[in-house]
């Protein structure tokens, strides 16, 4: 697939995205509107989705329907974006930009925010779960707990206490692939086999997509830190330089920016060798893996 | 079922539900060790389990197994749990006290509170969703849709947002039914109806009990108002007189407490009357009813 096709792609999955959460999200006119508007506020307009394109795109290498895909990247990327919403909060990280716009507690206030992420996970379980959505309903309970478990204390909820706990830390390279693999990793590796249980692949390929979901998972956090360090607020759309300002251990912090080019590198190749027995059918994946560093250098 | 027998079932249903509550919660030793802590502090060792105790009457009314009973009921307690610790956080109800105990912002801190609520709330559909649990597995994710529904944002999570609204306003008493039936009402409800999803019971069935659960969670919430208003913090385990303290409409502050008791009285004759047809089998259910109202007065 040429770059311009590509392009094309992401910016079709990009838009059903929107329009399927769009549809998905009660409208702001439906009580109570406030929080409705807020729900919508956090969620729409915004972000690249990568999460739901990795669900379309492994999803499309296993010959999964639309439906049961565009249920599943609105499930992820709604537990995304009530992270965003609670991780913003002033008891966290009380950040007051996001996606260019003031953040959910600035805009409205911050018992709306808690609410906001507390009813973006439910809709995200609602949305995965919808009765009759796969084939298989078996496998869409799968499909269920394994959302479930990379959300949970001992995925993405409990990355983040880790990174709460980090804080002032002098912490090991390990420990922070430890938090990494947890914090932002376990979603996106959830989104990618998401994609691949909403249709049918055989088990040695579910394992090979899941050590590249593993991979990139890493690489997108380690680019995130090189983003972080080095771009600007408005290139980011959220405050650059706020790791180093929140004392938190980063990549670059701790293995210095050349070194974590490095890495990001070396991550890109290893996910692309997860994708090798899979040729062509893999092609969107690996465009993919590409976009993700490329974001930054 | 005499008095001593109710008690002793409740007994017994209560030790199971804490049994798998313990089971369900990740040790305290398990990385990241102070979110679980925290979470097991949340959660066990205190509370009626009025939810719980639902969905085993219910359940066994309509014969269902008593693992996936286990499981339903654990499901709607952690969801009760994440409610309670989100809405005792400083920017909602900033209560210190809860089922005797501090708050788990006060013991622990805001932003471990804000996780913790967040993996409970992910614990509850992990478990109502755990593949094989149910032998039909189309009915169990309807079962999982009906707790997301019951929790989100037109359901419980909605009501908190009704009642964060209500605040300091003057509100009528058709406004006040509509945020309870929400806000308390929904999982009770839900309880109710996961309990009879367990097992097996005709669509006339299924819509008396619902019509049952839609009165005690009504009658729940004004027997918690009056119990506010009249009872002192020991025996209530949680601060008293709070929701006069915070300014908010209360079935006592609306009709007077002598005109509560009276609606109590009619909400539990009108719960017993849709438990009329199933006779003796429906026992369980009338003596918890009673239970709901004769823990205050």
């Amino acid at each position: 697939m040429t770059d311009s096709q590509f392009s094309t792609w992401m910016r079709e999955r990009q838009s059903a995205t929107e329009a399927a959460l769009d549809r998905i999200l009660p409208g702001s006119h439906i009580a109570p509107q406030r929080l409705h508007d807020a729900m919508r506020y956090a969620t729409l307009g915004g972000g690249k989705r990568v999460r739901p394109l990795l669900v379309f795109a492994a999803g499309e290498l296993a010959s999964a329907g639309p439906r049961a895909l565009e249920h599943a990247a609105c499930a992820v990327e709604l537990i995304h974006a009530y992270s965003l919403v609670h991780d913003d909060m002033p008891c966290m990280d009380d950040d007051v930009l996001r996606r260019g716009k003031p953040t959910v507690h600035v805009e409205y206030d911050d018992a709306t925010a808690l609410l906001v992420g507390d009813a973006l996970q439910t809709l995200a379980f609602q949305v995965i779960a919808e009765p009759g959505l796969m084939a298989d309903s078996a496998r869409q309970l799968e499909a269920v707990t394994l959302l479930a478990r990379a959300s949970g204390s001992r995925g993405m909820a409990g990355g983040q206490a880790i990174d709460l706990a980090s804080v002032g830390q002098t912490i090991s390279r390990e420990a922070l692939e430890v938090m990494h693999l947890h914090k932002t990793g376990a979603l996106i590796r959830a989104s990618v086999q998401l994609g691949a249980l909403c249709g049918d692949v055989p088990p040695d390929a579910l394992q090979a997509l899941d050590r590249f979901g593993k991979a990139i998972g890493l690489l997108f956090q380690v680019v995130d830190d090189i983003l972080d360090a080095e771009a600007d607020t408005t290139t980011l759309g959220k405050t650059a330089g706020k790791d180093a300002a929140n004392n938190k251990p980063t990549y670059v912090t701790l293995l210095g920016a050349p070194e974590a080019k490095r890495l990001a590198a070396e991550l890109r190749a290893e996910a692309r060798s997860h994708l090798a027995a899979f040729g062509d059918r893999a092609g969107r994946l690996t465009q993919l893996t590409d976009y993700i560093v490329d974001r930054s250098f």
